[in-house]
C-alpha cells in the first residue's frame, strides 16, 4: 500500500469510524457469541499472497464486530469509563505517523518534552501544589503511565528501592532478601486488584486495612496496623490510598491518611485512576484535599513530587498521583539539589544506562530520559492526545464532559430511590451508582443474570461486605438523560421479572 | 466535535499524514533543537475555551515536527526499527474507534480471540512447535505484551513464583524472601538493559555470563556459573537468552543453553525482540534451532509453552519467545490437564480475581482471560494490526520486507570492507552492520559526533569489549540502495574530516 492508496483507504476508514460511532446505539451493546466463536471464521494461517483491503474491512463487520463489547455504546454502563473522543482519535494518527519510540530525550525531544508541559497542564487543572510541577527549574514533573497499574508498580518499586538502600546506608550486613522479608505495604480492603499485583510483582507483603462505615480507609485503622507491624519488628513502607474506589466510588481519607504517612516516613501513593479527572471541576477538588496538607512544608522537606498519569488506554485521561513523603525516619532525603535529587527518587530505581541509548545531553541535567521513571523502554507519543483534547474541549469542555456524567449518576440514583424495592448501597459522588433489590444475593444475581442476557444494556457487579452490588458506571461520551431512563425502565422490568420469579419459587416451596 | 466535523478533519489529518510520510526524506532526521525548546512556544496552561483544529494542525508543523526524530526517515539508522505502515495505521484507526478494554474475554470477546488466533498464524510463520500454540484445544499459545521489557519481565516474574510454590512445597517453611534471596537469573553479557531491568524489579540476582568471541553465550560458560552459584547454595531458575542482540545482532546459541536449562529444570526465555520477525524466512529460521530441540521431549514433559509477542509499540510485529522449560529437578510439572495446566505456569503468577472482572465464562476452561498473562489489567485490540499487516502483506510480502533490509545491511557492510581504513566489528546476520575506523575510541568517538552533528543520517553507537562501535541499522520501511550510499559516501566524508583532524593534532604535538 503506498501514500496514495492510504489517503483513499485512511479516508474509507475515517468514514467507516464514524459511521460506526453514529450508529453504535443501534448495535446490540454486548455481543451474542460463545467463547471459541471467532476461530472458525478465519483461516488457520496467514495468506502468503497479500489480500484486498475490501475484504477486510468486510471482515471487520462480520467477523470482528460481532463478538465485539461497545464500550462506547450509551448503553454500556459496565466498568468504569475508557474515555474516547474525535480530537482523541486525530491525535492518535498523528502519533501512529510519527511513530517514534521516545525512551530518551534524543530519541524525540518534542515527545518528551510535550509531555512534561502536558503534565504540567494537568497538574494545573488539578491544582496541584507547585512542587508537583515541572516548571522552568524541572523540579517535580509528571509522566504518563501505560496503565494504572503500572503507575502503582512503578511507585511501589521506587518506594522499595529507597527504604532498602536507607537501611543498607544504615546498616551494609542487610542483604535486600532481609530487608524485603521485613518490607509491608498498606491498603483499604476496597483497593483495586492492581495493588495486590503490584505488592505480588514486588515480592512484598501487602495488609488490607478495614475500611469504614463508608468504606473508606481511616486514620485508626492504618495506625493501628502500623503499630502491631512495627511492634512485630516488620517494616511498614508504602500505603496506597485510593480516591474513587472500583467497587463503589469510595475516598480514602486522606486528611488523616496523610499525616500518618508522613509521621511514620511511609510513601504515600495515591490511586486515583477513575476519580482523578473530576478534579478539575472546583466542586469536586476538595476529594483531593490533604495533597496540599503533606506539602506545605518547606519545600526542600517535601522531598520528591513526581506524579504519574495512568493512561489507560483511556482518551480522555484518568489519573494516579505519586504523592511521595519525604521521611524523618527511614527515609531520609540526602540531598541539597532538589532538582536533581526530586527525580533521582524515582528515576532511581530503574536507572540503566547502556551505550546504545546514550546521547550528549543526558548528564547535562537539563533533560528528562523518561525511560528511568516506568517500566519499558519504549514509548509512544501519547502526550499528542492530551494536547489535542485539552485544546480542542478547553477546560470548561472538559469540565462539562464531567459534570454531565455525575449528574446523569444522580438522575439515575433519584430514579433507584423512587423504587421501594431497590435501595442504594453507597454514597453517590460522581458517575457510579452502587444499587440491589433489597433482598439476598441470589436474587440480586438473577437480575444482573437477567439484564445481560437480555443484552440491551451491560452492567458488571461488585462485592461490598459480602453483598451483591450492581454497579451502573456512567460511561459513553455520549450517553443522554433518555438513555438512563431507558436502562432503568428495563431493570425495573427484570426487576419484576426476578422478583415474579422469586414468589413462585416460595410459592412452590410453600406448596 | 462531532462525527461530521471528525469526518472532515479526519480525512485532513489522513492527508496530513501521507503528506509527512512521501516527505519524510526531505526532512532534516534530527532535530535542531536543544533542551528545554518547547516549553516557551506554547501557552503555560490549557486553554479555558475551545481552540479550532486549524489553529492546533498549524501548531504541529510550527512546534511539533521542528524537535521531531524522524524514525522512519530513509536516512534513519539508529536503535532497531519501528516498523510502520499503512495497513497498520488504518488497523489503529479501527482500534482506536472501537476503543475496548481486552482485560477479559467477556470485556470484547473479539478482542481476546483475534488476538489468539493471530499468535497461532505467527506461530506458523515462526514454524514454531506445536505446543506454542493454542489452537482449538486451547493448549500453549500466544499473547502480545506492551513491551519487549514486559515480556521478559512477566517471564522472569512467572518463572520466580513457579520455582518459589515449588520449594516451599517441599519445604514449608522457607520463605519468599529466604528463596528470592538464593535464586539467580543468567544473561550474556551482551543481553539488552531490559533483562537487568526485570532482575531489579523481580528482586533477584541476574549473573552476566561472559560471551565468546562472536558475541554469543555458550554451554561451557553458562555450565560454569550454574555449578559455581549451586555449590554456594545459590538456586539457579532464570536464564534469558538473546537471539539478535541489541549492541552486535549476536546469537546465542539455543542449541547448547537448552539442553543446559533442560537439565537443571532452569526456565528459559528467549529474547528475540529484534531477530525474531526474521524467522518467518526459512533462510533465517535456522537460527531459533533449539526450540524444537527442547520440545521434541514427550508432549505431556514439555510444561508450559507459551509465547509472548513484544508489541513495544511496533507495527510490524517483532518477537519475544518465552519457552519454558519443564524441569527434572526443581520445578517438576504436576498437572495431567495440560490445556489448563499450561496456561496455569504463566498465569498462576498474577491471577486475581475481583468480583467487578468475573464473568460467566470465566472458569468454564474454555476461554483466555489475558489480564492472567500481562502486568497491566487494561490492553487495547492490538492484534487488528497483526490482522490488517498480515493480510495486507502476505506473508511473502512481509518476507520480501525482511529480505530487502537484510541485503541492504549486506550492501553497507561490502562498503565499509572496500574501505580499508574501516573493519567490520560483528558478522552481519540481518540488518545491523557494526562497524569503526581502524584506530582509537575517541576517533570514532568523534567521527559519530560529527555525523550526528550534520544530522544528514543518524547512527547510535555500542560498546563491543569496551572497543566503541557504530550501529548501522537498517530501519525504515522506504529505505533504498541509493539512500545507503548515500549514507556510506557521507561517513566517507565525515571519517576523512576527523582523520585529518586527528592528523593535524599528532602533527603538532610533534611539533
Amino acid at each position: 500500500m503506498n501514500a496514495s492508496e492510504f489517503r483513499r483507504r485512511g479516508k474509507e476508514m475515517v468514514d467507516y469510524v464514524a459511521d460506526y460511532l453514529e450508529g453504535i446505539e443501534g448495535r446490540q451493546v454486548f455481543p451474542d457469541v460463545d467463547p471459541g466463536y471467532l476461530r472458525p471464521l478465519i483461516p488457520t494461517t496467514a495468506p502468503q499472497e497479500p489480500e484486498a483491503f475490501e475484504d477486510i474491512i468486510e471482515d471487520v463487520e462480520k467477523i470482528i464486530m460481532p463478538g465485539v463489547t461497545h464500550w462506547h455504546s450509551p448503553y454500556f454502563f459496565a466498568y468504569f469509563p475508557t474515555a474516547s473522543s474525535y480530537p482523541a482519535m486525530l491525535a492518535d494518527m498523528l502519533c501512529g505517523a510519527i511513530g517514534c519510540i521516545g525512551f530518551s530525550w534524543a530519541a524525540s525531544p518534542a515527545c518528551t518534552e510535550l509531555e512534561t508541559v502536558m503534565m504540567d497542564w494537568l497538574g494545573k487543572m488539578l491544582q496541584l501544589p507547585e512542587a508537583f510541577l515541572a516548571g522552568e527549574a524541572g523540579e517535580g514533573g509528571g509522566v504518563i503511565q501505560g496503565t494504572a497499574s503500572e503507575a502503582t508498580l512503578v511507585a511501589l518499586l521506587a518506594a522499595r528501592t529507597k527504604v532498602t538502600r536507607c537501611l543498607q546506608a544504615a546498616s551494609p550486613e542487610l542483604t535486600q532478601a532481609a530487608i524485603m522479608e521485613k518490607l509491608v505495604a498498606y491498603t483499604s480492603d476496597q483497593a483495586h486488584s492492581s495493588v495486590e499485583k503490584a505488592s505480588l510483582i514486588g515480592g512484598v507483603r501487602l495488609k488490607a486495612i478495614p475500611s469504614d462505615a463508608k468504606f473508606a480507609m481511616r486514620a485508626s485503622a492504618l495506625q493501628e496496623a502500623l503499630d502491631r507491624d512495627k511492634a512485630a519488628g516488620l517494616i511498614p513502607f508504602f500505603v496506597v490510598a485510593t480516591l474513587g474506589t472500583t467497587s463503589c466510588c469510595s475516598f480514602d481519607n486522606l486528611l488523616e491518611v496523610g499525616p500518618i504517612c508522613h509521621e511514620e516516613g511511609v510513601w504515600l501513593h495515591v490511586d486515583a485512576a477513575y476519580a482523578g479527572s473530576a478534579f478539575i471541576c472546583p466542586e469536586f477538588r476538595h476529594l483531593l484535599n490533604g495533597v496540599e496538607e503533606h506539602l506545605s512544608l518547606p519545600r526542600e522537606a517535601a522531598g520528591t513530587a513526581p506524579f504519574l498519569l495512568a493512561h489507560n488506554e483511556a482518551r480522555v485521561p484518568s489519573l494516579s498521583l505519586t504523592h511521595q513523603e519525604h521521611s524523618h525516619s527511614v527515609v531520609r532525603p540526602r540531598a541539597r539539589g532538589a532538582q536533581v535529587k526530586k527525580r533521582t527518587d524515582l528515576t532511581g530505581a530503574f536507572r540503566l544506562d547502556p551505550v546504545y541509548l546514550r546521547h550528549s545531553h543526558q548528564d547535562s541535567g537539563l533533560i528528562t530520559d523518561y525511560r528511568h521513571w516506568q517500566l519499558p523502554l519504549g514509548r509512544r507519543f501519547r502526550s499528542l492526545k492530551m494536547w489535542f483534547v485539552f485544546r480542542m474541549y478547553g477546560v470548561k469542555g472538559l469540565q462539562a464532559y464531567i459534570r454531565k456524567h455525575v449528574q446523569l449518576a444522580h438522575a439515575f440514583e433519584a430514579l433507584v430511590r423512587q423504587d421501594p424495592r431497590f435501595e442504594i448501597c453507597a454514597e453517590v459522588t460522581l458517575g457510579l451508582v452502587c444499587f440491589r433489590l433489597k433482598g439476598s444475593n441470589k436474587l440480586n444475581e438473577a437480575l444482573l443474570e437477567s439484564i445481560n442476557s437480555a443484552k440491551k444494556i451491560h452492567l458488571v457487579p461488585c462485592s461490598l461486605r459480602d453483598r451483591f452490588v450492581l454497579r451502573f458506571a456512567i460511561c459513553s461520551r455520549t450517553v443522554e438523560l433518555a438513555h438512563v431512563q431507558r436502562a432503568w425502565e428495563h431493570i425495573q422490568e427484570m426487576a419484576a421479572t426476578v422478583l415474579a420469579a422469586q414468589g413462585e419459587d416460595k410459592a412452590e416451596i410453600k406448596n
